[in-house]
């Protein structure tokens, strides 16, 4: 299919530049796909977001799938019409919101509801049942389903639906459920081969917690399996040493002709980190979530405290600050407004400050992934890196 | 003062086009002043305000007093600087919410606080002495401080402190209110003429509910003063019809060559009943409140029901709905998102939709205002009524 390629322009160690072609446009690699997970970015229009120079966003099946449900989008002529976006996005396959309910552990923030909301009813090989948490309702979610449900919401990059295994769950539950997930992969090529039209490229995921030998399989499997692209999903580990250490020989055993994506992971540390290993596209939630906390991004010559990678904007010290978020920035927020008017909208509760300050943060970030990959492209990474963190 | 002007270009009856010039620029009258309640308009950003077509906003001294405070905002270059907007702009006195608290009869939206939190204290011919509902700290709000405030605040366009009574009060509780209402606007002129450097101007309130004998004793006192505008305040009565009355006998009485605001009204019939009368300017929460909850204003022609002057975007018969809220509305929302989609957002709780319908409602209110100015100078003010009501 012509309409999808990933082509590697420039190698620099293991970290690398690319294209990833799809029908609605090239993202140049690496880069950040921003989470719009109900089909929006909660506070932030989509024209702004281009404006700040965003190439993809995602969204959450899982979510879509309860409100407005997946016919309902298709009806409206999928989900790149109904939110007025026209440039590349990507879905997941619906599990983590599932299995993170059900084992509990993961941020609440993806999830969008409360643990006593937790609605995992069963899970088997065929696939999971679980109850809405909009109206009770319940739903099954198997891997040809998850497949179907992508193909009607239609974004350019969809992910296989796999479980996700927590941190604290046997090493022996963790091999199981891999062979499942796997399993589950090959449920899900299958589906997605029957019916596709050269509109949209699946990605299948690597698992095996932070078990090297599963690791190993993990990615032999999906080496071997005919996807488009690769993630590294399932638990990562305790911390961030162990999440370098098991994301470093994940991609010492995954395939490099395969745009590779990390799940879920977005500080400024991590992301030169795992681009130093090869990875080339990020998605978290932490950019936008951290700007309805009052947290804007900040390069360390801004920073009046070196442990943090922002400033908390609700901090007095901002109340009679007339500088923007950063002098050197040109993001929307920052030409228009000053720290003490963000301090000031936080304190009143008033909505506008959300705005603003995501706008910031997804220019931040943005800018980052332009400058890591500007500087891949001139040999000149870890100088780079001196300008971030 | 050359810095302020107020030509009229065109009369049409009563109706009138003319032209407010102030240092912040001029704005064509008849228009809409939109509010920005706490220096915010709550989920729209000053660029996209201004995209749509807006001329002027307001922004209360009572909650400014409150949070951050004036003289905080004096310190950030006060109220244009600090909030990102370089057009004119207009306070009102903070006696409004004041009252209107104390009276527990006026829109809590407008106020902010729930009834429970009603904290006038006292209130005598020195001024009001009312408690902060953000601290409990005690404030003293008297015509020389409210002057003072705006002073710091920075609005071009300014008004006096005046009790607001309710239409429930005796007619001598407004006639004694009146009267104390006068001689605060004549401390308010004399506190203003202290220390004006020419770039904020004053304006009067008439009083007198809805005795015309009051208005007309109350009218007499505002053309005599030396005001350099006026608007129509105190109760309107109980219900549309005495509305119009009162606005109509208030217009015979009060001089022609000021600029005259009317408090409060803000439905596209009521606009055209007062600008028949020879209103100048407008402002409610009407338009940004209404598409808070989810009601975008909408031309009869794009109308299901003619009861209303909006659609509800909550209702069912939306979902599905991919036109956009007006084919022919050129407004940001317009031009991007259906219906549908606002539906889903409305019910997901997103956010975004409150901006979306937000911007549609402004730029909708500043196309019929520019439209009726039009029809002003074009000598058809009743054909164009057609077209809105």
């Amino acid at each position: 299919m012509s309409n999808f390629s990933f082509i590697i322009i420039k190698q620099s160690g293991s970290a690398r530049a690319g294209l990833i072609n799809t029908p609605h446009g090239s993202i140049e690699t690496p880069a950040f796909i921003f989470c719009a997970t109900k089909g929006a970015i909660k506070v932030a229009d989509t024209e702004r977001l281009d404006d700040a120079g965003t190439q993809i966003i995602l969204a959450n099946t899982y979510h879509l799938m309860l409100q407005p449900g997946e016919d309902t989008i298709a009806q409206l002529g999928g989900l790149h019409k109904m939110m007025g976006w026209n440039k590349p996005m990507l879905t997941d396959s619906g599990g983590y919101q599932i299995f993170s309910l059900g084992h509990g552990s993961v941020s609440e923030e993806i999830k969008g509801i409360r643990s006593k909301q937790r609605t995992l009813l069963t899970i088997n090989e065929d696939g999971a049942v679980f109850r809405s948490y909009i109206n009770g309702k319940t739903y099954c979610l198997t891997p040809e389903k998850s497949i179907q449900i992508q193909q009607k919401l239609g974004a350019d990059l969809i992910l296989v639906l796999d479980e996700c295994t927590p941190f604290h769950v046997s090493k022996e539950y963790t091999k199981q459920s891999m062979r499942m997930s796997h399993k589950w992969a090959t449920r899900s090529l299958q589906e997605f081969e029957k019916s596709k039209q050269g509109k949209q490229v699946l990605y299948g995921i690597s698992q095996g917690g932070v078990y090297k030998d599963l690791r190993k399989e993990s990615c032999e499997f999906i080496n071997n399996a005919p996807f488009f692209g690769q993630a590294i999903g399932g638990s990562l580990g305790k911390d961030k040493k162990q999440m370098y250490e098991v994301v470093a020989y994940n991609m010492e055993y995954l395939r490099q002709d395969r745009p590779t994506h990390l799940l879920g992971i977005g500080s400024i540390v991590d992301i030169f980190h795992a681009i130093n290993l090869g990875i080339d596209t990020f998605d978290c939630v932490h950019p936008t979530r951290l700007a309805r906390h009052g947290g804007a991004l900040i390069k360390p010559n801004n920073r009046s405290s070196q442990c943090k990678e922002h400033i908390n904007l609700r901090n007095k010290q901002f109340e009679l600050d007339n500088n923007p978020i950063e002098d050197d920035c040109s993001c929307f927020t920052c030409r228009k407004h000053s720290r003490a008017y963000l301090h000031y909208l936080l304190k009143a509760r008033e909505l506008l400050a959300y705005t603003l300050i995501t706008y910031h943060n997804i220019f931040f970030i943005n800018k980052l992934m332009q400058s890591i990959r500007q500087a891949i492209l001139d040999n000149r990474l870890n100088q780079e890196k001196s300008n971030w963190i």
